[in-house]
């Protein structure tokens, strides 16, 4: 039986969940592949590192150069993150010859082109199923199963630490800063969580998810970003009111020849699959012309389902040697639109003065100005005060903004006004809805 | 830019959606494989009939010879279903060097392995994607990505057709009979519902599914199986109290050296995902060892769905012409065990006479036969009887027998009496939990 030699360039969460699934399946990818797989060098900062797994002493190396030597190393694993010197590492790698397997979703966002571009020129292949939604084979089945598939809309939970964070908030009513901290003690949040809670992270991954759907390389500053930070314990409750759950959610959508992306707290319907998405799990919708509505659920991080994914790219590039995976491209003219000038719905919750309160005027602040009100809750949260909360069934920012504007104009006792974005996953006919539970 | 011509055997809703698709995604097909790809004939009952598309003429024909003597037709899709005489053309079909695809559940089921091998004695490709579960793009995922992952279970709705009349009668609160004939109306059912509501259809799909995941055929004699025809608003309702909906679920799980496989109107937590699959949809969960649990959810059937499932093999086959999918081979000896022996989690119910009402002796009932209660619940339905509500955390089918035989024989008032399957998709603690509404 051949053996096939690989190195792994990092040694850390991920590059142990590969060091472990290649030892204990070993029978399985043997039979799969009819080779062995072999590590054959690990590359790491420190030699004199205690691990929390033994190997073979001589295969930690310092040393990048003396893996690119080793000419018997087939593949190169990349699983350090970042982009220094790792982008480097995989150009050189691409260079000389090796396939490589990647788990950076900060590279294969930003140079993701460039990088696919270089393989193919190399004949080798790249392949990166562990850059978005870790264990869940979502990138392999856009490229493979759904290669043909007209993809109109993706939309997900990409990062798993803010859904942590967000379904401690929702099951136990905490804050997001105690939320917060018990991700940290939990290691689901780094030490500097801005990367996840400021939405960055779910931003590279919808890039990643964007580029391999539509087939177009969007621009990164047209893409509206918000993060969970501002969260806060009533958002969560006056949404659950409406039958409603807040996602940190990622969403891409075709609109005639433009696409809109954006990553934002949303408001997502409590029976709609992905508000069942709790804990750090992470799910993607996709929609597509023909096959409907898709939904793939499964373990966003952690050393073995992200270790999978690796393991199964690396199965992949050694079961396919000859045949590289296409990348779609868009055979129609589509760009990226700024979410600015697009239609979306929204959540919208003020408090106001019992006497002021006069539902008709109210809805006509917000129709006067193409803002159509599609539901509307009158909360008595004291004496003299009720909470509004009103969905907008269909509203461009800037329509909004000069409705709120006129709202604040037009009622002087409105405060603490807060927006978000609804997502229902469906065209909803225009059916308006007047609950007033103050009249109930 | 070359052209495929390929020949579709059989017209009706996938035939269809097979023609409509490779119409419509004529660019994204062109650019993905580089090729055209051109339905040179298809095989008809009838060349006269009236049908939803316009087809050029002559391409219709009732004599599968002459699309088998047509050496230009390099893939030939079967879309016809049942037996007969499906299994002799694909034979003919993978023996002339043909690469086959087919959504045939039932020939796929009782006679995979052979036309599998067949297709790999002749060098030629067979794929079934549209087999199980239709759109959800399953099967390629199993046998791609997850193609070394150890998967120890897998359990899922798999027929839409049950799934609406479940559905149906858990949020309408309507009967069977009614939920069917509903059912029947929209085209979801057909005038013989036998194969939908016995469970036939999904264990096809099962042994499908447990094939490709643990890489052994098993023996269709062994897997249990109860349709739904029994299934009533009280079972619904009950089910209800104690935090569970009722699905008809098909599983399969790994218990040291064995697979145990049923298919049986399950009770399934509220809470998880299984139990939120409405309408139509299919849905399936998968535990892997490394991965963890997955799960892809989709529609099962129609037109589109199940016609992309086809369009996705045909387009696989054509970017991968040299190489064929592997099945999976066990590497370990497992063998398929009947579910009489196996253990399970039960929900049990009855009805009986308040005064015998006595619930310690109730519980020493089913754990002296080793049958552990871990829920309780009692509900006075009329001024002298009660429902009693129990879930059994674990019990293999001959204790609870026993037990539920010593139940009669003890308690004389007990009527009605009622044993489902719960699955609640982990490994619980034992943790028992005795809900006696009644005296709240």
């Amino acid at each position: 039986m051949g053996k096939t030699r690989i190195a792994l360039l990092g040694f850390g969460t991920v590059g142990t969940g590969v060091w472990n699934i290649l030892s204990t399946s070993k029978g399985e990818i043997e039979a799969n592949i009819g080779e062995e797989i072999e590590i054959a060098k690990i590359l790491v900062k420190n030699i004199g590192k205690r691990r929390r797994v033994e190997v073979p002493p001589g295969i930690l190396t310092t040393d990048f150069e003396e893996i690119l030597k080793d000419t018997s190393i087939k593949v190169i694993v990349e699983v350090i993150g970042g982009m220094e010197p790792t982008l480097d590492y995989i150009k050189m790698a691409l260079e000389s010859g090796r396939h490589v397997v990647t788990a950076n979703k900060l590279l294969i966002s930003k140079f993701g082109s460039e990088i696919l571009r270089l393989a193919a020129e190399n004949s080798v292949n790249l392949r990166y199923e562990a850059s978005v939604c870790g264990g869940i084979p979502l990138i392999n089945v856009i490229k493979e199963s759904l290669s043909v598939e007209r993809i109109n809309e993706v939309a997900g939970i990409l990062n798993g630490t803010t859904n942590y964070i967000l379904s401690k908030m929702t099951d136990e009513g905490c804050s997001f800063e105690t939320a917060l901290a018990e991700a940290q003690a939990k290691g689901f949040a780094e030490a500097d969580p801005t990367s996840d809670v400021e939405g960055f992270d779910a931003l590279y991954k919808l890039r990643i998810l964007s580029k391999l759907v539509f087939g177009v390389e969007t621009n990164e500053d047209l893409i509206f970003r918000e993060g969970i930070t501002n969260i806060t314990k009533d958002d969560i409750s006056h949404a659950k009111e409406l039958g409603y759950k807040i996602k940190l959610l990622a969403a891409a959508k075709r609109s005639m020849d433009k696409i809109v992306l954006r990553v934002a707290p949303t408001l997502v319907p409590e029976k709609h699959f992905l508000a069942g998405v709790g804990d750090c799990f992470n799910a993607v919708f996709l929609k597509g012309a023909a096959v409907g509505e898709l939904i793939f659920y499964g373990k966003g991080a952690g050393e073995l389902p992200t270790g999978s994914a690796v393991v199964s790219d690396i199965v992949g590039i050694l079961r396919n040697k000859s045949t590289g995976q296409k990348d779609r491209k868009s055979t129609v003219d589509i760009s990226c639109q700024t979410t600015e000038w697009s239609k979306s719905k929204y959540f919208v919750r003020f408090s106001m003065n019992n006497k002021t309160y006069d539902i008709q005027k109210l809805i006509s602040v917000f129709e006067s100005g193409n803002s159509r009100v599609s539901k509307m809750l009158k909360v008595e949260e004291a004496a003299k005060t009720s909470n509004v909360l009103l969905i907008i069934s269909e509203a461009d920012t800037l329509e909004l903004r000069k409705a709120l504007a006129k709202l604040e104009a037009t009622f002087e006792s409105v405060k603490g006004l807060r927006v978000l974005r609804v997502e229902d996953f469906e065209a909803e006919e225009f059916n308006p809805q007047i609950l007033d539970a103050g009249n109930l």
